[in-house]
């Protein structure tokens, strides 16, 4: 195979990979069912991906690669309405893509990242580009005066990245969203300058 | 047996039960173990609570309870301030009570939620309490001028309440917690009057 037949394998698992993880959770997406959505072996895809735990951070990363993209064009806050927008959807049945599945495997990586410190020290990579990105992304704001600037970054970054840990624990516990885009107003005017 | 040695055994029950939840969390807690760490036989524990679920269940309520005294006096902020003061206690082994395995436990809780209706239903009600309990603070803390108006108190509360679980999943998923303060400063800061 060439590199370019490679690399579009690699993508044709992750993209099956994603779906099964979605929707069955971390612990749900059996060998099997990767088998079934991806529509290739466990001997094709191991080849490309040394287990499932590499498969899933293989998935996190490009899910992080896509969160960082928007964080640094238009902030954290940006990625939570998104994230409130798409579990809203999820709920109302609009066919949209459904982020319960999704926001059910983050929870799963939470209980994974205090039993399993292998798989945290894999995870904290992913995080702190994130955190990077969001750092980033205040300085700039901060550069162009919209930002308060009585609080160091480091501090609203965290603020932030509460907000959004928050944010994803009440949607995957199924919660109801109807006041969340108030709430998440009020967030984004706690780190602006007033 | 009298009510009052009913009383006895169901708190004897209660306060090794939270231990082991605590220690080992909802799964790892066993019924082997629950009798153990409890000191009496199964047969005993379950004539007064019906299964392992109520016995959680039990365990929540009070401290949900418990929780709803503190929000009642001192706020929602100063739970989350004693929580991290806990934790930061539990990660640099004073000798004080670990919550790390109560974080857990905590988890472990959302994973059920959205997997469980009928837990979920259980334990709506013990939410609920903590988040009425939050509103009334806030509207004494409006009447005492010390809040800000102009943001509903229905959404203050959610905002608070989003700042708790963010702390709980960050917690619970042992990342670092030497700025939390700063940031738990800059939560109150955002519902109080300028």
């Amino acid at each position: 195979m060439s590199q370019n037949q490679l690399d579009a394998r690699r993508n044709e698992i992750l993209t099956g990979a994603r779906t099964c993880f979605a929707r069955y959770g971390y612990e749900g997406a059996t060998v099997r069912r990767l088998e079934e959505e991806i529509g290739l072996s466990r001997g094709a895809i191991f080849h490309h991906f040394r287990d499932k735990d590499s498969l899933f951070l293989a998935v996190a990363e490009d899910d992080a690669a896509t969160m960082v993209a928007t964080v640094a064009e238009h902030g954290l806050v940006q990625v939570m309405r998104d994230l409130l927008h798409a579990a809203s959807a999820s709920a109302s049945d609009t066919g949209e893509p459904d982020v319960t599945g999704w926001l059910g495997s983050q929870l799963e990586v939470s209980r994974r990242l205090r039993t399993d410190p292998e798989f945290a020290k894999r995870w904290a990579a992913r995080s702190e580009a994130v955190a990077e990105a969001t750092r980033e992304r205040l300085q700039r704001q901060l550069e162009a005066g919209v930002l308060r600037a009585d609080v160091p970054i480091g501090i609203l970054a965290q603020f932030l990245e509460l907000a959004y840990d928050g944010l994803v624990l009440h949607l995957a516990t199924g919660r109801p969203v109807q006041d969340l885009e108030a709430v998440l107003n009020l967030v984004e005017g706690a780190v602006r300058r007033k």
